[in-house]
């Protein structure tokens, strides 16, 4: 069984499609093509410098032999083109756009035109260096950004049939085969940036060639072995006498920056680079699949396992350090030094989807809606025209200003970043958010996202999902058979949500025994079944394992999907002074005015200490304290009125 | 009125003075000479690389053409052989040694030799790009290196009636007078590096040569005005093509780093580097007093109010960040990522004292107290031999082994530094001690600091001060007076025992209302005067003001003068899942075993989380607690076991 079509009907996520379609996909589409000037802020005071134009285009006609100039940009400035078109490709699913399309037929032309005969594509390698050819894999990014075509190039094919769309990549995927793999005088090697891995499993799905899950599959084996393959090139281009920029770059060959300190069946903990860590385990959950490898499955579980245990925020986030952008260790989750980037959470959607491919268990689906409902689309502003970088859990707008080690955390969203990573990773989510909502694993469908739609399914059934998620806990499933259908419908019952939840089947409520957190409804489909399912929406307070030092005597509040924080604009400044009782109830208040979109604001009676003494140390006392209100607004929200402190951890009352 | 003579007999400052004149000394005299190898640690993961062998009385011998050779180590090596002189020549006056004295005589000749005709000494500069002096004094440190000098070529003239000691720092001085100051053709400026302007006070002290006061508060009064120096020096330079190795260094000429952002008359808080800040201030206050000048007494007293009433850590520390070993901004004071560096903790000893000679005041001596007892000695290990640069609040191994961001919180001292200015600093300190036990002013002997000593003043006062502090809280003070005498004495009554304290004269309990802390006695002193100080050492909990966010539900416990800590050594791991109530009582035993020196230990009843599920995330409950003993030790003793975690402010519990 397979789906054949899906519909979004969801108001929540259509107003976010809709910004991607009408604000975000035209905005990146002027700023790769240097038609407007943006205010271009760097990620962070570390990192390199921000590029002041893109010039990802121009680089594409250069390459192509269109248009003279030089290469311009970061080295991996061909993947902001791709993840456009990727975006785009799923955007004209639910808004066809005949103008769209055309650009994008048009930029596929100019694609094909700059890939040299071989299939080889990198616009910085072939006009800055072309001599270098894989010959520096751990920084220069060639595999990363064409494993970034091959995704685009898939879903463009898939959406329009455009051939030559799935021809540039089939072409990359087979340059890269004659290149690497097992045999004598091709390089026994992997990237220092995974992601081809991932694409690579696609485009065997696509188009059903083994060489490409094999080849991903020799990548991600050669991954940590002996002799370290980043140390063996670099003999080489010693002996080559080879210089080049990433000279200066280079961490240890065997950094775990780069997830190479160890074979990753080896490996027990997630480390280094967030974002390359979950596109590598990305990658090696979609091989394991495709190649059946028990001892792969089993690495990418210990390593979820590692990650959702003991290396998460509660927002999804993932990075606890700037330094690296990496993973530190075991229950490091500091609220404001963190790095949280948002395409560490869509990367991290993108692992939990690989994972309930392979083994469909609720934590997979819970973990989906974790990110899709927080950590990922913070990343966007409400207007879908600015942009964050770092995800932080708490702000406070004085020490961004004045402590470099926080001047990566950011109190407002960007125009753009010079490392224009995170949006287009974001609206490729949100262009693709549809493809979350079902797992079909043979004769079963599961329900694992509450994201109002009209899905068609191959054997005849339909289903159309409605309710007011993540506002509303009534979910309205009713499932259409043009046949009698025997088949599963299982229905994630959120973790949060347990044991209060109700199901019913044509209103005649279900007791059901959960199976890896899903309601099974196993029988033969015909006509119309309507299942309502009613979760348990009341504001909840959760707290972290004390191991997480930053989160001693803290509180988080939680409802539905969606954590919440404390915003300045709500509650005046020095957050850190407020309290939240264990035993305080909530009021939910439907906002309609505050925020672009309306929510449900929750506020609860606290305390606010007050400040007694000017003394910097002064004998301890019983905090005298004031009632004040606090007022808590979703966390993806934040940002979006006036800068100022911000904090989804509040002090535990008494 | 003025002290003819200190001889320190207090048991506490006896050990470390003669850890200071017995290891200290011995051991960097071999490591400057080269003469052992040492296990040098670079102070921090960002800093310049460490030196692998000291070579300062090389780079002397070869400036004096006494050995051929290049220049090697950090551009102000010169300043390790000058800290050492200083701390011998303070040394020499509590254990008198010939052969050190010949050691030091020696040195003084080679320091002659190496100084130019012109009385210019910078070994750096004379041996790598001699036509470079005074072009780059932002960076350069050439008047650090020789206010360094002077202040121990004073030292040393003091002690020993060395006059070539003195003469070499009159020729520097005269060398930076004839180079700096208003008139046409001399530099209108100040170096990067604040200290020449304190050396030059304590030079006109000794001299009394006004020359040497005006050029420092020429220096002081140039400082942040317009035209910027820093920016004119570059000017130059790049008119005259000079460059150096600093061109790489330097942040912007007008950056808070210096101290240079604004005059010092308009500088409202501290900012920038914090010794430097320091330094600055230890000067201002000195030249201030030379002067008389107002308005910069009271830029002291304005900076002075900034940092301790909120940029100061309970230790005394001071610099908030690690970027730039700096200030941040008012109540940033994080536990874990601080700097706290020994030899800011030194300087602000140095200011502290400045502050107390202009306008006697208990705060003054109150934070001297609070430096020498917690953030100048954690600097350095019980048995001599190991330092620390950085002194935090809390530590975890775990933390400062995986992450990048907190690499330079050491939890061992290491046996020496590559940037080798904090032991020296804190030797110097030490040896010194005795200098701050009484400041005379008129007819007053302020009674400062509660360490045991006998000292003569030279209208025949004697005082004996005895006593067991900081342990124990009785304090003897022996005044005699070979022929009646009028004067007052003036007895700090800390303010952390007031009001519970008792002074007795003779055997009677006297009642004095304090004057700007102090309890003054004036009469006609003849014969011999038993006072009898008892003061209220019980242990005592501490709260910080609630907008420093770090420190928020958490107690610090204190007792006399010390700080008080947890160490993992005695309290087991997750010291963070420790709480201590608020209205727990202390046990004190007195320990004569743990450590290489007896203390008193501090016993609470507290509780510890306990961890009674696996989840990252959970419904938050009343944590399940069990009671466990708390267990305290002094500050300024952590670190003398096994590493392990340490936290000062440990979580209030309710």
């Amino acid at each position: 069984m397979k789906i054949t079509s899906t519909k979004i009907t969801d108001k929540f996520w259509q107003n976010y499609r809709q910004l991607v379609k009408e604000e975000l996909i035209p905005y990146q589409w002027s700023v790769i093509n240097d038609e407007i000037s943006v205010n271009i802020q760097r990620e962070n005071a570390n990192s390199l410098d921000a590029v002041e134009k893109s010039h990802a285009i121009q680089n594409l006609k250069i390459a192509a032999g269109l248009a003279t100039g030089e290469f311009y940009g970061f080295w991996f400035q061909d993947s902001d083109v791709y993840k456009w078109l990727e975006t785009v490709a799923y955007a004209l699913r639910y808004a066809p756009d005949t103008d769209l399309q055309q650009k994008a037929d048009d930029l596929i032309q100019l694609i094909a035109q700059a890939q040299q005969p071989d299939g080889y594509l990198d616009t910085y390698i072939q006009l800055t260096t072309p001599q270098n050819k894989f010959k520096h894999v751990s920084f220069s990014h060639e595999l990363y950004c064409m494993g970034h075509y091959i995704e685009a190039g898939v879903a463009y094919y898939q959406t329009t049939g455009n051939q030559t769309a799935l021809d540039i990549a089939v072409k990359m995927a087979t340059c890269l085969d004659n290149h690497f793999g097992p045999e004598v005088g091709k390089l026994h090697g992997y990237p220092g940036h995974p992601e081809i891995e991932l694409a690579l499993a696609k485009l065997a799905d696509v188009t059903g060639d083994t060489r490409f899950t094999n080849l991903a599959k020799y990548m991600i084996d050669m991954r940590g072995t002996t002799p370290n393959f980043f140390a063996e090139q670099t003999k080489t281009r010693q002996a080559e006498n080879i210089t080049d920029m990433f000279d200066n770059m280079d961490p240890d060959p065997q950094a775990k920056y780069f997830q190479n300190q160890a074979p990753v069946r080896e490996m027990k903990t997630a480390e280094g680079h967030a974002v390359r860590m979950t596109y590598l385990l990305t990658g090696m959950a979609h091989i394991a699949r495709q190649t059946h490898d028990q001892s792969l499955i089993e690495a990418c579980q210990r390593l979820w396992n590692n990650i959702t245990d003991r290396r998460m925020y509660i927002t999804g986030g993932i990075g606890s350090t700037v330094s690296g952008e990496a993973f530190t260790y075991d229950y490091d989750l500091p609220n404001d030094t963190m790095y949280a980037e948002t395409c560490a959470s869509c990367a991290m959607t993108f692992f939990a989807k690989q994972m309930q491919e392979l083994t469909p268990d609720r934590k997979y689906a819970d973990l989906m809606e974790r990110e899709l409902f927080n950590g990922t689309i913070s990343g966007m502003s409400l207007d879908g025209k600015h942009f964050f970088y770092v995800n932080p859990l708490s702000v406070d707008p004085v020490a961004s200003a004045n402590d470099p080690t926080k001047s990566h955390v950011k109190v407002q969203r960007a125009d753009w970043f010079g490392c224009a990573c995170c949006p287009p990773n974001l609206a490729r989510l949100v262009a693709s958010v549809d493809q979350y909502i079902y797992t079909v694993k043979d004769d079963t469908i599961y329900v694992d996202q509450f994201i109002g739609n009209h899905t068609t399914f191959d054997n005849g059934l339909t289903i159309d999902q409605s309710g007011n998620y993540p506002w509303q806990g009534n979910i309205t499933l009713k499932v259409t058979a043009t046949q009698p259908s025997q088949s599963t419908l299982a229905i994630r019952i959120p973790t949060w949500s347990q044991p209060n939840y109700q199901l019913a089947i044509n209103g005649v409520a279900q007791s059901i025994e959960l199976n890896n957190g899903y309601a099974k409804i196993s029988q033969v489909w015909s006509g119309t079944t309507e299942l309502t399912l009613t979760l348990d929406m009341s504001a909840r307070k959760t707290q972290a394992d004390p191991k997480v030092t930053a989160d001693i005597g803290k509180l988080a509040v939680e409802r539905g999907p969606l954590v919440y924080c404390l915003e300045q604009a709500d509650n005046g400044s020095q957050l850190p002074q407020l309290a939240l009782p264990l035993t305080a109830s909530f009021i939910e208040k439907t906002d309609e005015n505050s925020l672009a979109i309306p929510f449900v604001r929750l506020q609860a009676e606290g305390t606010r200490i007050k400040e007694d003494s000017d003394a910097l140390y002064s004998t301890a006392t019983v905090r005298s304290v004031e009632a004040t209100e606090l007022n808590f607004i979703p966390y993806f929200a934040w940002a979006n009125r006036t800068a100022g402190e911000m904090e989804v951890w509040v002090a535990k009352q008494g």
